[in-house]
């Protein structure tokens, strides 16, 4: 069955974007290494180091769909109708933007909520790994449908933003691990959610 | 000259306390190891792994003297006049509470801010760290007085709580490192304040 998986690049004080929704602060290790990981968008690869070369690599090799907020979508304008990681993306949205869906793009519109959109992405991920971001996580943590929290940790502390985690229903949640994987200015995270430890 | 230093145990969503000032969801590495560590507090003796047996050590030979909140004080009724770590203790408070200071106890209340408090635990610590609580360590960020950060990452998520870090008006704060000292139940990273750094 696949795993639902969240990976995100963190602050040290918890944030995920900076409170103008930046992220320069946070994905500087995207680009300061000598592996070179090419996207499936065109000009966009990734220079890291040898350590985050394997988290990224397994991670593209294993992740079978996306669940993303349509704040992100938005914010992305839908990735120009294609993920960098090439992969179908489940959009939890109240409604469907105009000119969506595209027959050329692989996004679908879940205007039912998040479990169905696990559900949906179950559908087409096959064994491989469905990746959801920080808010899809919450409330797939709140649904008990969260497997593992990946949290690429960054040397710095915003004092604000946007948190990976919030309006969890369900806290305290207990984490396994980590297992440790140590980047260039940043430390890969591995935890498993612990199940049946939720409330 | 002495090191001002932050450590506290953390939440992977950032907490030091649940919303309940409760810490047993984080304190639970303190407990469950082979390796014993006597404090200077009548039968508190902590149970840790060998990792965090070194981790422990470490503080308890540097450090000097402490500089905590009056909130912790009241808390902690005053540690009964002793601190577990044995060093004299600087307590920031706007007031002095009644029946303080004793002759008994190295507690100095200090009315005039945290970087007069610094100053008066460094006159103390000699070469020793300088230990301080969540409330402090923002303040002293803040006064670009902070030069390393100690988090005892615990695996959980706390959902809400007393955050380590709040009310920073110098982020974005970049920081060094971490070193990672893998313990069971926590994992200790020792991060460097890039000096210069904040705004």
């Amino acid at each position: 069955m696949a795993k639902v998986i969240a990976n995100m690049s963190m602050s040290l004080d918890g944030f995920v974007a900076d409170p103008s929704d930046g992220v320069e602060h946070l994905f500087g290790w995207y680009g300061n290494g000598d592996v070179t990981i090419p996207t499936a968008t065109p000009g966009l690869t990734f220079q890291v180091s040898e350590a985050s070369a394997a988290h990224l690599r397994s991670a593209m090799e294993n992740v079978g769909a996306l669940i993303v907020g349509r704040r992100l979508f938005d914010m992305t304008d839908g990735w120009g109708g294609r993920h960098p990681m090439d992969v179908p993306v489940f959009v939890v949205s109240h409604t469907v933007p105009d000119g969506w869906p595209r027959r050329d793009a692989p996004f679908t519109f879940v205007t039912d909520g998040v479990e169905s959109a696990v559900t949906q992405a179950k559908e087409v991920a096959g064994d491989g790994w469905i990746g959801v971001g920080s808010k899809i996580a919450s409330q797939c943590l709140n649904a008990g449908l969260l497997d593992e929290i990946r949290v690429d940790l960054v040397p710095v502390l915003l004092g604000g933003g946007v948190p990976f985690f919030e309006g969890l229903t369900c806290a305290p949640v207990e984490l396994e691990g980590p297992r440790v994987i140590e980047g260039t200015g940043v430390t890969h995270l591995y935890y498993t959610v612990k199940s049946g430890e939720t409330k």
